[in-house]
């Protein structure tokens, strides 16, 4: 076997063996085979896609070319993941629900970078909360509260990261066999037995139309499906942010109001109990999934979600008093109202447009190595569909920059017709 | 304008204009974008093609990449090419003879790689023939004696170099546009106005049907009208070897043989003829082919092609009395006649298995690097379609190592019917 004929039969449209995707994903990861060679069939794989069972064996083998975390001694356990977006703070509000409820939670998260945020970024707003936790204390910690959500402290498919890298400097991002390896093999390495994955559509998604994020949908399920790690994809919008919050800090605390009961934005409520009732659904924890939103609005009133957020932070050294009172947070130095220069309805309130300025502000990375601001960002008091008058407050510029918020301000953020 | 956006394109299948073709090629020759977007993007040409339009395009910039051999002081200047071949010694042959009707002969050739020889390392056979000639005295001598053939002093279209060199190992060897691109580059780079293009086909090419040929032809022809460099392609048979002869100091010997006016195997006459007589309608020192035909033949037989090789060797410092007797030549070893097991007719010589062959007994290289012995290889008596009786001669191997010539004779080389 060669790297040489393996991409000839990728060029010619062929379908390749598993023996073959084993043989260049191993020698790609062990640096056998160059990024050139890597980037040719990549190419080809683009162009000339690939089957399902090609697609899972690639997931398979990315998976299991680093570590795999071994969440045997939990149960089962029913992972959550998104495929990205702007104001995106459901993990943070989900999974101590789903704690609440019995499933077993360990999650490693990732941080943000471009224009969409990172749970790791968020959690880390609370001060004192360690998102760096050796695995086996990871583990124990799972097994004593249910619950823990950390960085990623795991070579979790080095592959993957690798081609994720590459992919990005030969044009080759927006495939769906190779979104959909990327995300499963990474959700595979992460331990999960079920997951359920929060397909984003939109233009703060990488998916921008309702057809490719079905497409990736249906070959996410296909290759849990394969790989026997049972799938459910859920499409959700992202034309506009989640929820009123962007920003780390803003969001965290956006979450907290949700866990405490405070009346939550339809988007939020509409995710939470779809992807949390498929969530319990797949542990059969529920029997339908009337069943099973019931219950997750259930554990927000009565206070059992929240409790187990308590539990969480306190459990990562995080300082509670935050979460009991929210006005702790620090704030931005600048908060700056957004005026309606008219009367109407809000028609558009673009995510990619508000991730891009929150990364303007200081709330992203361009650069992996690019620092944040934990407490810059917007919050809405207005989303789409909502009446509005001339003079109404459409939302908050949080800036620690008058001139960036000047800029902002500029700047048509809600379309109104 | 960006790399990402140009490999999209083509990704997509669309029309790359003539800057962005320019982009590529100047700053993949600067080192200014990376082998692995390179890669993707020939993957992209390989599977998605290139029109008439952009293959001459990607001609242009790679010839114009480094340097250009300026030959317009030598009046009309008609080249040949071959896409090589086994046995392949028809520049030696019919160069003199052109240059002996009056076209000016300034031709830099090759080195042999992989089982194709090449014409550099067949001139080398003649002992003092210097091949390294800079270029102002390369010139003078053309002007002169009307011919001079040397290696490649120049750094003739370094980006086709590089971009052949990144095809091998990226399985992007027979694409058509890209083989009629890298041809074309070199022969424009070389100074040619106009080309007569030897297109081989059959086992011992790089061509391996009619079809291909066809195709290959009919792209060059069209980037030469495109480029305003007028190109004949002439197809010819490569499945059995050229001539009798294969190995630098044996092809020498058969081509000076047939300079001598010796009667010449079929195949060299008609490629020799036909060639050349499109070299002199080119160069309108004829009016038809079949006049053109006759001078070939006419020069030969009055022995002035016979003289104008002569004076070639002379003036590149090589010993004439190798010529004027080619028993002074060093002998391989070994030499040791194939017979006939049966009787019959030859149905097949195979020129790749002979090419193989040959490299296996030292007349050509694996690697650059790799030394070659000048007196090794074949002599056939015999070739397709000539009747033979169980027990006569077929040929000779001309080795230096007894053992290879047994595993050799182990071999079907000839296929008797």
């Amino acid at each position: 076997m060669n790297i040489l004929d393996i991409i000839a039969k990728k060029r010619d449209g062929k379908e390749l063996t598993k023996e073959e995707i084993k043989y260049f994903i191993t020698k790609y990861t062990n640096n056998e085979i160059t990024d050139y060679q890597a980037s040719a069939l990549v190419m080809a794989i683009y162009i000339n896609g690939m089957n399902e069972r090609e697609i899972t064996d690639l997931t398979l083998e990315m998976a299991y070319s680093g570590d795999v975390l071994d969440l045997s001694s939990l149960g089962e356990v029913v992972d959550k993941h998104s495929t990205g977006g702007v104001g995106d703070k459901i993990t943070i509000i989900l999974m101590p629900i789903v704690a609440s409820l019995g499933i077993p939670v360990a999650k490693m998260s990732g941080r943000g970078l471009g224009f969409t945020g990172g749970t790791v970024d968020k959690l880390e707003s609370i001060p004192g909360y360690t998102t760096n936790v050796p695995v086996d204390k990871f583990i124990e910690n799972v097994k004593r509260i249910g619950i823990s959500l950390i960085g990623q402290t795991l070579n979790l498919a080095p592959a993957d990261k690798k081609l994720y890298a590459l992919r990005d400097t030969i044009s080759c991002t927006d495939s769906i066999p190779l979104i959909a390896s990327s995300i499963m093999s990474k959700k595979i390495a992460s331990g999960a037995n079920k997951i359920v994955i929060d397909v984003t559509c939109g233009s703060g998604a990488f998916m921008k139309n309702t057809y490719d994020a079905k497409e990736l949908a249906r070959v996410m399920t296909e290759i849990g499906r394969l790989a026997e790690k049972e799938t459910v994809c859920i499409i959700t919008d992202m034309n506009e942010p989640v929820g009123h919050a962007v920003g780390n800090t803003l969001e965290v605390i956006e979450a907290i109001d949700v866990l405490k009961g405070k009346e939550m934005p339809k988007d939020i409520k509409n995710i939470i109990t779809e992807l949390g009732a498929n969530m319990l659904l797949l542990a059969n924890k529920v029997k339908d999934i009337d069943e099973g939103k019931a219950k997750i609005l259930e554990n927000i009133s009565n206070g059992k979600a929240y409790n187990k957020f308590l539990e969480l932070v306190e459990n990562q050294g995080g300082d509670i008093t935050y979460i009991e009172n929210t006005d702790k947070f620090e704030k931005a130095k600048y908060i700056t109202p957004i005026i309606a220069k008219a009367s109407g309805k809000v028609a558009k309130l673009d995510a990619y447009t508000i991730g891009k300025l929150s990364v303007y502000l200081g709330a992203g990375r361009m650069k992996k190595e690019d620092d944040i601001q934990k407490e810059v960002g917007f919050v809405f008091c207005k989303k789409v569909g909502d009446d509005v008058n001339e003079g109404d407050i459409l939302g908050y510029i949080h800036s620690n920059d008058e001139e960036k918020t000047k800029e902002i301000l500029k700047q048509e953020i809600f379309t109104i017709e």
